[in-house]
């Protein structure tokens, strides 16, 4: 298994040569990191063809008889009605088939390219590519509890996902830094993820400045023509389910897709409230959603990379909170990725989701339920990969390492069964026989330390180590691995010329307007 | 959705008329109860047809190259000497395709009968009856810690799996009541499973004359011609693996096959320990002892129903413990899954595993994993599907309720995505349109009852009443749920000449031997 591949995090004080290059061998702290999955196990399909068949038309029916809205965008009615759309004021009513033939244009796979070539990833095909938690105005840690986020927690949780082997993606807003002006917050969160990570991220698209300066701020990382000729960043852009696109949105898809910058085009879909409140009425909705966001995108421009989003929970019809890790938000899971490989797109969906106020066993079974089913439905890009409790408010500073760790239990899953003539093990089987065992067998000496997927957080001592030790449970045992990887935190190189030049965008753009909070 | 059914546990009160009847309806306890799953969606295969076919290559050359042993049972050598292996010693080399030929007669499918025709559960085809945890010698809740399982235990246990819905089956040794003498214990258990549920339940299997005892109280239960030509039993027989048959299980196989009561065959393997280090080698091992130990039952009894047992765990290499949910034991599962199918056989396998101490988030991690995987390996009947705790040591308390509410995700999950026009959902589509909320529309008000898995544990409500209410964790909110399911429960009707006549028969046989401990 060369899933994981080591590199001190010090490359620069390891290249010094004789005793201080030893002693800098044995001090310097090992980074591991994955590369994205690439699937040697199948789908889960639990459509068929009929099934599919039916969605597919009614989602037709329902882009030509009900249409969809544009809100506040007479630029995008424009477009629509020179592609053939029926306009009539904000309402855009599709014929049949148009939307499905305007996204044939999008590509199938696409690269996103980080600041370490080593960490670029291909979002399509077979693959999976991880990113954490967005979005949450509060954080939550054993220590301090649940408050509100700050640019100093945002800055730790990109930090931890640099840290974090099985992460991929270094995200976007991680948590929102709710002491910034939200006039240029985005400016902070784009620089901590440029210079605190090697790892991709994800440009701002709460205004069209701020997709702007998104773009501007990765010219300076990337340089100007890299950035033309390259996606360098995967944006969300969220629908307003039902059927309706705000003109927020639509800037950024309309900045990042003339841009050839990635977004995934996600309806935001509580089961029930803002969709039918059953699972083939949601896939209708969700394909009706992304076809036409994704035909908009090829309107902007053809080619523009998008991915085929899937945002998805139930809801509590007793307290009208949204639930996760439901079934039936893993069968809209399961059936929009097959809805997306046959429109040829990349998939966006499942996450460590929970309702759990902690991170406790809700959380965990919650969170469980869904990366299972995000795996074997084809994501490809899965936002909210750790870190997320309660529904989404909180980014949790031990849920954030309990569900990296895990993400390492998707990698060797879907690595698929080793069948080379070492993996079928016949030598160690006439080696032991009846009666005998296999720890002290050459073919085990051989394998052990690579035959099986090791956590970096759960406990597997005797019960009374464990309990002489404390008795920790989970939540104690991440607080302890938060601390001890924030504390092994070392950024990774970059031109001094570069991270000037950030500080000095990020300081122009602060003084030019005043704070705003709205 | 049909698959709840509501019952009044105290039927014969609500049978009373007029007003009497109506205050017993109104205080009745309601036990819900649900028919076993019948998948609606597909397995999961991840291994292709080549690999399978490599492995089942493999297992007939372990078979024929190396052989089991029979270890003390000169009476099976003699049976496997007239069917046609090759003998020496208490070795059992079977020629190719001898011990697939024989596995023919065993049934694909069988009946368990319960004493409540309504519990009776088929085991086979794209059936999932669940059963809980089987075998620790201790117990756990919040409030008493860790200690040694009792008899008093064991009867809570068997309550709340009578009181948990989603629960098909009583299991067996739902914890070991150490305070009962080893050599009785089985009385009281089998006692208590028939007694105190109504669902069906297994026979003990730690010596031949507690196999005859489970027989002979059985027919108390169920009356001799019906135990004679039904299957009211499904009993563990573990394979001493690496191809290793004791002569304790053998005897209970011997006995119950003769008897037409089933056995789950079943391997039980920590990976590198007792079997090879990869998932090929194991799936080998697991297919050649399964093959032998069928193959024998059928030389018993052609037709005697049986189960293609796989338990499965990996090693941590560092401490030695066995480990739980991890991706090599899903791959285990899976593969296993597919082999049984091949086979023909009903598969056993999966169930609420973990190796945490507490009910905590590692816990469910662990236990989420493989539950999600047992349902999608295509098991059939899955032992321990609530309440393990600690590597199989203990019986939790709040794990068991927070498992069995767990339980319910799957039956949703498997019943597959309606795509009758009321599950297309298109009249809310176009009632709402675009920009509206489906809350009030007709579709929902219609279906909202039944639209979702509901949980009976989890917490969702708003962050200030659950703080206010004293932030509860799921272990908290299990631990009351435990106390209002003990409190609720109600013994299940039962002709009181048997209840006699049960209480006799063990009253007699303890009078008729000193305790052993041993």
């Amino acid at each position: 298994m060369n899933e994981v591949v080591e590199q001190a995090s010090s490359g620069r004080r390891a290249r010094g040569g004789g005793g201080a290059a030893r002693r800098a061998e044995r001090t310097a702290v090992r980074v591991e990191f994955a590369k994205y999955i690439e699937r040697n196990i199948p789908n889960l399909e639990i459509l068929n063809e009929e099934a599919l068949a039916i969605i597919e038309a009614n989602a037709e029916t329902v882009l030509e008889e009900i249409g969809v809205n544009f809100v506040d965008n007479p630029a995008a009615l424009a477009r629509w009605r020179e592609a053939g759309a029926d306009v009539q004021g904000e309402r855009v009513r599709l014929p049949k088939g148009l939307a499905r033939k305007l996204c044939a244009t999008a590509p199938s796979s696409f690269v996103q390219h980080a600041r370490n070539p080593e960490r670029n990833v291909t979002i399509g095909g077979k693959n999976l590519v991880l990113a954490p938690v967005y979005g949450p105005p509060f954080v939550r840690d054993l220590a301090g509890g649940r408050r509100y986020a700050t640019i100093a927690d945002f800055r730790n949780f990109v930090k931890l996902g640099q840290m974090s082997k099985w992460l991929h993606h270094s995200g976007g807003t991680v948590c929102e830094p709710t002491d910034v002006a939200v006039n240029k917050r985005h400016l902070d969160m784009l620089h901590a993820h440029m210079t605190l990570s090697d790892k991709p991220f994800m440009g701002s698209v709460t205004e069209r400045s701020r997709c702007v300066d998104s773009i501007e701020m990765s010219k300076i990382l990337f340089g100007e023509d890299f950035v033309d000729q390259n996606t360098v960043m995967t944006s969300l852009v969220n629908i307003n389910s039902p059927l309706t696109f705000d003109p927020i949105m639509m800037d950024a898809l309309e900045v990042y897709a003339a841009a050839n910058q990635a977004c995934i085009i996600s309806p935001f879909i509580v089961g029930g409230a803002m969709a039918p409140v059953t699972v083939a009425g949601t896939l209708t909705q969700v394909l009706a959603e992304v076809l036409v966001g994704v035909a908009y995108s090829q309107l902007i421009r053809p080619g523009a990379p998008v991915i085929f989003g899937a945002f998805v929970t139930s809801i509590d019809m007793n307290s009208g909170a949204p639930t996760f890790g439901t079934p039936e938000a893993a069968q809209i899971t399961l059936g929009a990725g097959q809805l997306a490989r046959r429109l040829g797109l990349p998939y966006r969906s499942a996450g460590a989701f929970c309702g759990s106020k902690l991170p406790d066993a809700q959380a965990a079974y919650e969170t469980a339920n869904t990366l299972n089913i995000g795996l074997l439905s084809g994501v490809n890009f899965m936002l909210h990969a750790c870190g997320w409790l309660e529904g989404g408010l909180v980014s949790s500073y031990e849920k954030y390492v309990m569900d990296a760790d895990q993400l390492g239990v998707l990698h060797r899953l879907a690595a698929g069964v080793d069948m080379s003539a070492n993996g079928q093990g016949m030598d160690a089987l006439r080696e032991v026989g009846p009666g005998g065992h296999f720890l002290g067998c050459d073919h085990t000496q051989a394998n052990f330390k690579s035959a099986f997927w090791k956590t970096d957080l759960f406990d597997y001592k005797p019960f009374e180590t464990w309990d002489e030790e404390g008795a920790r449970d989970t939540s104690q045992l991440a607080a302890r691995r938060v601390e001890k990887m924030l504390g092994e935190y070392q950024a990774p190189a970059l031109d001094p010329g570069i991270n000037e030049a950030l500080a000095e965008y990020v300081a122009k753009k602060k003084a030019a307007v005043p704070d705003a909070f709205l």
